[in-house]
């Protein structure tokens, strides 16, 4: 076993506080990986406080992981001691059933092992990545491009992947017209990677305060959605409009900007329930839909993807002592686009 | 001008009598039919009575229409006099956005003539087929196979394509499975349909009432979903469900109900918002979708698919003076399974 810094929630109010954990010896299929940096992600902030459900305290969070592996487990083939590599939101997932020998690991049939907070093969809690040693076997692990920094990299373990497979599965490309609602720490991945995959790109923000940062991240155009004319300007607009808001919003007017035929994917998701009127869904066959994360292979096709147009996340690079800082600050949309925890400092 | 008998409606309160109404000269590529049979279609209620937005009275409503060409316009070419014939829920469409181009005139971008209560090409009311002839432009007009009754047609011409686009659209066939929801006018073509198809069908009704009758249209399985049991039971089973209910109903449970990718379509429409729960869509990369009627192509195809199949609808005709109480008992679900009227009793 090995003692490893860390910082965790210990109840659903207080801040996160330093402490230790354990993390397991390696098995035959295991590598050791040296955290360098762990990305905040908004579902980490539900997760500690207990809002998507009750966790068990204490609670280290972080599925947005970007390290070197240092050890490997006796079998292991797929990486190497000096490898930089990255572990998303998923730890394991039963390896069986029909999603799994899909390479779709995020719909497990069975319920897979999420990286932290799951009840582990071997029955303990699993703890994340804000620390600075993790413990993963080898399937759930990728590598992370050269051309792309590891700090910059760790956010597209969850919020690129999260974006790149809905962008993916409905097929965003050259003569799609694809809308992101929400710049923040997904759409700003949505944006570049929907731009890079040559769809036109329009961002459906709240304001236009992040008009500039829209424009120079890729977007073809962006618009306000506090003003109503949007809606009837762009109505019947969009093949595709991935929607990263994790408030509840009016579901039915953005279907109404849908093209026929078009979806609206949810990758964001609120904990209220969503109205939606079937007569926006009915009047052009359009269609609602949520995706979650994506696949292990498509996690390294889109780090593939990533390092060879240089998408990394627009990041704020903090020390471990700020993690409690950060929260605050996602929660009032303040960070451009996601922050980094420097696992540096945990030590 | 050719005046005819017809039954209408005269408010919103007040129940359909008798009348006569104008049908147009014939213009060079209209057709004049004879009406035999007209099916009465649980919206044609929700129209007359101003549900889903008021509408024009009087108005004569009906739109699955099925009878016998008796004239046509001088440049007609796709229709000859004594040809077995049937309308649906148009009677026009722009003919030139992308919609239309595609043969979708059910999604036409600047908006289709519905068969009733719609502003024609002329500027006069479009009224519908509880009448002794209908003028339809010959686009519109689709043949009633030989191997089918008029009475069972008619309502293939609204029940028989709404339920039977979807199915393809989603590609209901072998190897899927398709639950159907509600066995009504809607619901009993659609499991006609689908078994014919070659999926796997399983009614979702409220009772059993009706097991007997759904087993002999070709279900596979029959659940009650007043029984709790049913939504544990089958879980994660369906790749389509077709929901013919419009009534609100629990979305998020019936969501449930989707195998991964699976995608529930709505073709009866609750006037009221429905509830939907993100984590059932995201979860499974699960799709709310949905559909209205179909192509004029696609309806052709429909009816030469049912007349190969031997797919008629069950129904009950009956004569005009009895539309009234039949409202009422399709309001009360008590017709197995569509009301048709024998438009030789409006003489």
């Amino acid at each position: 076993m090995l003692t490893v810094n860390a910082y965790a929630a210990v109840s659903a109010t207080a801040p996160l506080v330093p402490t230790t954990i354990q993390r397991r010896d390696l098995g035959p299929h295991d590598v050791l990986i040296e955290v360098k940096y762990a990305g905040i992600c908004h579902s980490d902030i539900h997760h500690v406080r207990s809002e998507w459900g009750e966790v068990p305290y204490p609670l280290v969070p972080g599925h947005e992981i970007a390290g070197i592996v240092t050890e490997i487990g006796p079998a292991v083939t797929r990486h190497a001691v000096g490898d930089r590599v990255g572990v998303g939101c998923m730890v394991g997932s039963c390896g069986e059933c029909t999603s799994c020998l899909k390479g779709e690991e995020q719909y497990c049939l069975r319920g897979n092992i999420l990286t932290y907070g799951s009840v582990d093969r071997d029955g303990t809690i699993t703890q994340g990545g804000y620390s600075t040693h993790v413990v993963v076997t080898e399937d759930f692990v990728v590598k992370i491009p050269q051309t792309l920094g590891l700090d910059e990299a760790a956010p597209l373990l969850c919020a690129g992947i999260t974006t790149y497979s809905p962008l993916r599965h409905w097929g965003a490309g050259p003569g799609r017209k694809v809308a992101v609602v929400g710049l923040g720490g997904l759409g700003h991945m949505a944006v570049k990677l929907a731009h890079a995959m040559g769809a036109e790109v329009t961002v459906l923000s709240q304001s236009l305060k992040k008009i500039d940062d829209g424009l120079r991240l890729g977007a073809d155009a962006y618009h306000a959605t506090s003003d109503p004319d949007t809606f009837e300007k762009l109505a019947g607009t969009f093949d595709l409009i991935v929607n990263t808001v994790s408030a509840p919003l009016d579901v039915s007017a953005y279907l109404s900007l849908l093209a026929i035929d078009g979806t609206m994917v949810n990758v964001g998701a609120p904990a209220e329930p969503l109205s939606v009127n079937a007569f926006s869904l009915i009047l052009g066959r359009r269609s609602y839909a949520g995706s979650a994360i994506g696949g292990i292979r498509e996690t390294q096709e889109m780090l593939d993807f990533c390092g060879e147009h240089g998408l990394g996340a627009e990041i704020e690079v903090i020390p471990a002592s700020k993690i409690n800082d950060a929260y605050e600050r996602v929660l009032a949309s303040d960070v451009r686009y996601r922050f980094v925890i420097d696992t540096a400092t945990l030590a």
